[in-house]
């Protein structure tokens, strides 16, 4: 069996929620950085992996799969873990955890990803915060959280009872914002921030700070 | 068995995806209109089925289920056409036809969405499009149109060599775009083109073109 490649950048958000998803399921691969500063992943021969420029992209024998929620679902449901099942049997119970997936993407992922760039990347890159924008991405993201809230009083997990991709999706934002004032939102969910504590804690997980880490100067 | 309920607008690009999927899959269902200009899609009882208020939501008897693309997913998965079915078995297969359907969501639609908005929905409501945006916007959908182009030189469909929820999750934002000046950056693209005649005449699509315009004035 050839061992499968991960083609990706170890602090992009979609890489690491890949990361995650291969660690979970103990997953063999080797780990293939795409330099974005170099600009990489607009040339050869990563365009032709994958041609809408985007990171990450696996490699699994002859199959080469792109978009990181795509081959986050693709592991789940094609390496399943015997016994410790992320994924569930029902279709219905399924699509209800699936529905979640959607639910990071579409609605918390957006504000997400604008809070980071002004909290995150901003002040990294000597740039300033702009207050507005902040301002309002975090109202609309304590939206999302409230409803976050209601339903993790009757659910363990997002999905359901178990962990799965619903959960591991917004990982890699959290454990940017986790890291900014922006935590508090989080804190203030009694139930929300139990299961940050939960997720962030996964030993997959750690194994992916691990790596972001090495590589911060 | 009882009946499936979808609860949804008829002109809303979401719903008429959910629409086309329940009749290329020759299901029964009852559809119940949510009023969008009456805000209804924030109040009860709508807020119970989904708490991010947005349509459309499916009750397949005791599941209720959100997100258009996920419930285009479990209609596709959970309901196959014996003989014909519009999944591959093979999850090599299936994972690459799911990237495309992620591309639609994360490359295609956000730009259609914009264009939309200037195109259609603003002049509708008597609003002046916005050229700069248009320009803008039309020259980024360009650039992903010039990738599907490629891809259908090699591959019938977008997600491979048969018809698949890649292919109907763009048929809204088609629908609306090829009534607009637009049409020629699917015209000018040879397989981009033929691709678009292939899938916009479905008969299943035209069960939903049929009722979006049974409710124009």
């Amino acid at each position: 069996m050839t061992v499968k490649k991960l083609y990706g950048s170890r602090g992009c958000l979609a890489t690491m929620r890949v990361l995650a998803s291969l660690f979970e399921h103990e997953l063999d691969f080797e780990f293939i950085p795409i330099d974005l500063e170099a600009a990489d992943h607009k040339k050869q021969p990563f365009l032709s992996l994958n041609p809408f420029r985007e990171l990450p992209v696996l490699q699994d024998e002859d199959l080469i799969v792109f978009e990181s929620t795509t081959i986050m679902r693709y592991i789940f449901h094609h390496y399943p873990k015997l016994g410790k099942e992320q994924v569930y049997a029902n279709p219905k119970l399924q699509g209800i955890a699936a529905a979640w997936i959607d639910v990071e993407d579409h609605e918390f992922e957006p504000k997400a990803t604008k809070l980071i760039r002004e909290v995150v990347y901003k002040p990294k890159n000597g740039l300033a915060t702009d207050k507005a924008v902040v301002a309002e991405e975090e109202a609309e993201l304590a939206k999302v959280l409230d409803v976050y809230e209601e339903r993790l009083k009757s659910s363990k997990y997002l999905g359901g009872d178990k962990f799965t991709a619903a959960d591991l999706t917004h990982l890699p934002s959290l454990y940017y914002l986790m890291g900014t004032p922006l935590k508090s939102i989080f804190d203030d969910r009694p139930n929300v921030s139990a299961w940050c504590a939960a997720i962030l804690t996964r030993p997959a997980w750690t194994m992916v700070v691990e790596m972001v880490q090495e590589t911060k100067p």
